[in-house]
């Protein structure tokens, strides 16, 4: 049994976190922090957990709480926990930053994407990048710091990755076209994310200029040995939960000039998810859709090959405060502390 | 370990106790029925199923099936199990009727309001009504029929019944406003349920002869003590899960003539509902919201004493596919064999 | 051709406004007031005005507004409008308030609920309580103020109006259950009102105690001739517009003892609603629904008699953006001018 | 004053041709055919339309209606016009198609997409492609038949054509993702249109294989000046109306060999859109939304030159039921009658 606490939790991340480390075998919530409801009930904020959590919200000082837990989630604004890491709060306790602080390699792009210094690089080349599936190696015992994927990376990487890593697609040509559900805007008072504003409504927005831009790119031109550029296009969506990505590319030509099959193209995902529990990729013909994923830690995946143009279309679907936010975290957490890797994550995705 | 089979297993009900059957350590399912999709594979009928149920569909024969199962639980039409319930069934294997058929003790009742007529009556006597919190005692391993309650009479009945019980309102002014998401009108193609039909759209429907309304008065009747005559009217809300229903009646005078006081009101809850794992009843204020319980057994329960015009207003919340159908019958299915009675049933409710 | 102003032109119903006299013959808005976005262009505020409205916003100085507009509109928090409006104001336009300053003729009342003191109860008297199909006669062009109904209250004193002016029912059993979109929660940036919070949800707010309960008993006095209290329960249901009501009472008996039957509760019903323009009395057996209404100034209202428990259920539905708020200030101001008193209002309810 | 009838009005957009028609001063609706309510009150199968439309349905006998109407709307299924169409019918009326029979000038294009036998393959030849923005010269009073251009179509060649015809984009790059509300789907009784499989869900669908890819392919073809092959994807949306598409495209380069700026691709919408009253070209940076459009017979078009990366993404917005149904249906009615274009057609945008 772990101690965890959370700093953040009552963001919608936050306590996507609490509800799924409620029911985690290993796992004890000592700590809930919120700056905006210190010293009241966590359940008077979030009905839903009435009888079930009895915490009392407390402060984000990370320090104090690192002496407490064995494990910090910090589901916080971006910058937060750049601006108060030490290595006092490592050297005490394991972190897994939902931010996005530790995610990009390069400081510079960071900066230049998210229009903030970042104040601790140092921490940077240490820190691994929590996309589970493709860096399981390096999240361990002995790894202090995870920088938990974005949900919309998650999601695009995933979804293109088999076929960027094999050269089956000219990731020039590529372009992610996602739909998100509108918990990923955060419980924050805005007017753009009111319920009438949202409902019956679908509109782009981060044009070009999405911050996830960035990590997508740089996980994928790990996987293509060379630098991707794309553009990423997010849509708000009037649903709570899901995201969806409509991922569109070129196919190379085989190294013998033949062109790729559908089957080439399935074996190239199976190659690299046959063996993951949390990636399903769907029967043929069958489209994900996000409501198949919801409240679990799935993301679906399939795509289609169209030979009129030489594209193939790949969809990837997950929940955005589960594989893209909270369930990943604590997927992250299994690994560092040797659990089971879906220890606590054998959610059912709910329908309807 | 026990085996369970559903029939009716491709509607919401059945789908949502496959997903609580799936988590519940003690049950292995056994048999997927379902008349419109046999040999069809179950996953390719409810897709968040994938790779989590291989299950084949079969068809509703309830002799074999009750000869390899334990318990078998039929979401079916009203009037289908009454159509072929036999002793045989019964010896075999305990059953868990989440129609009406079994619900109520007048046959004649049932007639009425269902325009039906019964096929097997004899079994009504020995069916228990399952709705737990009331119930316990009869609901054992001696049990072979347990009649499901529906999710409006669920909620409806535990939501006034400390105060009728206790005599502290006038059952005569009893007036019960129900509002349901959509997930109860099941799944069958008709024009009104169509998504254009139910968003952004509200409306009241079977009002005076909606088919909960016997139930409810005959679980009333029996707290009273005396007939229960009531008005029950339901709403269809643009919404997929929870029921909320606004209770409304006037308070009687306390045996010493004095007027009853919150206080009073509170201790009748708690009388009743204090030692109730999947009954909340709220802090002073909070009004149920149906999204606090989603995904869960709970019932969130709440009044307000309107001192003005003398009648308190109860309000209670649940989500109608679980506690108002699948998981009060896998509760049902606990009592019957002996299990914790919350046994798979820790469900976190699922916000937003 | 009139002269409009707006102020409050950006929320809700400001905004509703605007849409409903952009098609207004004989309007000409010249003046959109508000607080937030003053110097801002109208149509960056609400895009679907683009091309449409090329106003800025202005301040909401009524006194210069009054000189430039023949009928001022105000669509201002309660309490605005009593803070600063004068004779000179009422000397030099015609106004419409939208907020309940003018709507409750006992000053106490309004304070009590309202919980703010009213600074200008000598402007009370001479307000005409603006539901057009009870005070036709009272809106003409001497008038100066008239208080606009609000949405909840235009609804609930409609449905039940004829049934207690003629003595149908026991108003002392009248219950009111109230269900509405989110729009009418307005355009403030706050965690309730969020989409996430709102959708898939149902909750009761303000139970016993909302500001629209006084309104509703003042006007259904006048008509019962007697003091009325009753209960009204406002929900928020997750759609954008619209407002359904459900109303319960017991019968009275006929002056010779017998008992009402439906034709005589139609009857009641078509006596006062036959020639009303924007009243529809549905088809027997048609239950209201909200969508039927939307974007109209329709309201639309039938009723069931339940012999078993001698009560008669009331519904009513209406778009609570146009009959509940800016489609009847317009009506008004139409009377108010001596136009066509659906002039600019014969909007065909969108479906769907 | 001309005559209209309407086959197949009971589906949405044949629901939505009724309530423009019934605010289009010229035009008088004599026929409205519904072979499924044959004999039944209009009214009682859109309750919108109650005390507004008195018609009864009729059936779809399109000789007869021919006699007694001015013009005719088909929104039928595909291959019900070409089965049934006659130089007599084409002789007496004008007919106003919104299936697909007629839109693609190649017949084979359409029989290999539709998977159905043209039945009357004479009349493609004059039949207009009536996208007016595009065609508005050849629909004239001469002019017998009119292919409406399907939903998806219509926001898609506009959202593109500027830049294609200037050959500011490589359209072998084009990709089109598109995202459409629920009543696209129509109004027929289908398990995957339900309100609990729609709500909460976004999923693409048709993909690489939609019906309207040829049909946009035909008409950028003839921008282009020679074949364009696309992608073209839609995906449904938990929403009632709306369609939003989202363009990708390579930028060519000058003539000169330098970079296309911004200012020139809006110099080239605007070259083609200044005069265009239902085209409305937004603010840069402000994102089209299909809220801002709903109910009314615009499109809202804006796009993001990506230095970065090279491409432009373009965007359109409109309600598929207006603009891309039964507005557009109008609008090609007044241009055929010589009304003005946007008679009946001054739809404000309803919002929220």
């Amino acid at each position: 049994m772990i101690k965890a606490g959370i700093i953040g939790a009552t963001g919608y991340a936050g306590a996507e976190l609490v509800r799924i480390l409620k029911n985690h075998k290993d796992v004890e919530i000592v700590w809930l922090g919120s700056r905006s409801y210190i010293d009241e009930k966590y359940s008077k904020v979030y009905g839903n957990m009435f009888k079930l959590v009895d915490n009392i919200c407390k402060d984000d000082d990370l320090v104090k709480l690192s002496k407490e837990a064995d494990v910090i989630f910090t589901a916080t604004p971006q910058g937060f926990l750049a601006g108060v890491l030490t290595d006092e709060i490592l050297k005490n306790s394991k972190v897994v930053d939902l931010s996005a602080d530790y995610r990009l390699k390069d400081v510079s792009v960071y900066e230049e994407w998210y229009k903030i210094e970042h104040k601790s690089p140092q921490y940077i080349e240490n820190a691994v990048y929590g996309l589970c599936e493709l860096h399981r190696d390096l999240i361990t015992d002995r790894t202090r710091l995870v920088a938990n994927p974005g949900c919309y990376t998650t999601c695009s990487i995933l979804t293109a990755y088999p076929l960027v890593k094999e050269g089956i697609i000219d990731h020039k040509t590529l372009v992610i076209d996602a739909k998100s559900g509108t918990s990923g805007a955060g419980r924050g008072a805005k007017v753009p994310n009111l319920y009438c504003e949202v409902n019956e409504n679908i509109k782009a927005y981060g044009v070009s200029n999405h911050r996830h831009t960035p990590e997508i790119e740089q996980e994928l031109s790990l996987a293509a040995n060379e630098p991707v550029l794309l553009n990423f296009t997010p849509h708000l969506v009037p649903m709570n939960r899901g995201i969806l990505v409509t991922e569109y590319a070129k196919l190379n030509k085989k190294p013998d000039g033949s062109d790729y099959t559908e089957e080439d193209i399935r074996a190239a995902y199976e190659k690299y998810y046959a063996g993951e529990y949390f990636i399903r990729l769907l029967y043929k013909g069958q489209c994900p859709e996000t409501k198949w994923v919801e409240g679990s830690n799935y993301v679906d995946i399939n795509f289609v090959l169209d030979k009129r143009t030489g594209r193939v279309i790949m969809m990837g679907a997950l929940d955005n405060l589960v594989k893209g936010a909270a369930g990943q975290a604590v997927q992250n957490m299994n690994l560092l502390f040797g659990f089971k890797e879906n220890e606590g994550l054998d959610l059912v995705p709910c329908f309807p």
